[in-house]
């Protein structure tokens, strides 16, 4: 574990901690396809998922042709969860300090890429279904983006309008 | 692509549709914890995340130790979304035919365990962590089942009431 007070030799900011990781994964990932999006550099993306879908930006998910039947009835949704792989971040830290926090905060209580397993996830409205591409609005990735899982939001199980998150409620007082 | 009409040597239901599997994976996962839960066999776990949310039942997520450092803060959440990983399903069907359905569906139209990456996600409500013990309300899955991620569940982008699952609603006609 190292801990450090300025940008060091390992890339860490002031305030980050980094642990070693496993010697080995423990289970693989397929890429489905990818994200399409207008953003080819971080500074261009949309700050978190709030501003990409006020912004209405549409993206397009390709959908790899071997999976086309698995897409059956995803036309009805409304929403979707959309996971892919943020496969630019780095996975070793518990403590990260991302460019507009003043502090470092725990890797489990942010939505950062940065995290073991960089499995982003976003819910986005679906726009239209054209064959194998999907266009769909609340993505905030860069262009390219490898793409996981798509699962339909269930507003049953996955709306909790009521729920908070004290530190980041902290933060804006 | 293989189509059956009855239970066959691959063991496909009437009306499910496998696909050959990429020949290798793109990305590896770290299992990061283990999550433990009262039922051992499929036949005893909740319906879905509605009846395990219903049913009150407390589980509890393991993290490694290793990533301890990572859980500050998650405290202050009411509620989070944990990723995990179905280690027993398979992977290679664009139309399934889970147990309480009539008909063959769409894998991505699903929030079965079975698809290409099965990467299972639900919002959970945190009832008290413990160390890097967390008790939670909503998980649906066997015990042991390996974990992925914690993230946040903010309401301002991930809760959206008003979102419809069209093929879902007219089942229920």
């Amino acid at each position: 574990m190292s801990q450090t007070t300025a940008d060091d030799e390992f890339g860490l900011r002031p305030g980050e901690v980094a642990v070693p990781l496993p010697a080995q994964t423990d289970a693989g990932l397929y890429f489905i396809g990818r994200i399409r999006t207008p953003w080819k550099a971080r500074k261009e993306c949309p700050k978190n998922a709030r501003e990409a879908r006020e912004s209405g930006v549409v993206c397009t998910i390709e959908v790899d042709p071997r999976w086309a039947q698995a897409l059956k009835g995803v036309e009805t949704c409304s929403h979707l969860i959309v996971l892919y792989w943020m496969d630019r971040a780095r996975r070793d830290l518990v403590i990260q300090r991302p460019g507009h926090y003043d502090t470092g905060r725990a890797t489990f209580s942010l939505r950062s890429p940065v995290r073991p397993n960089p499995v982003a996830l976003s819910v986005v409205r679906l726009v239209r279904v054209d064959g194998t591409r999907l266009e769909v609005i609340g993505l905030d990735c860069l262009d390219d983006t490898p793409q996981l899982d798509i699962k339909p939001y269930f507003a049953s199980t996955d709306a909790i309008p009521e729920a908070t998150v004290g530190w980041h409620a902290e933060t804006k007082r």
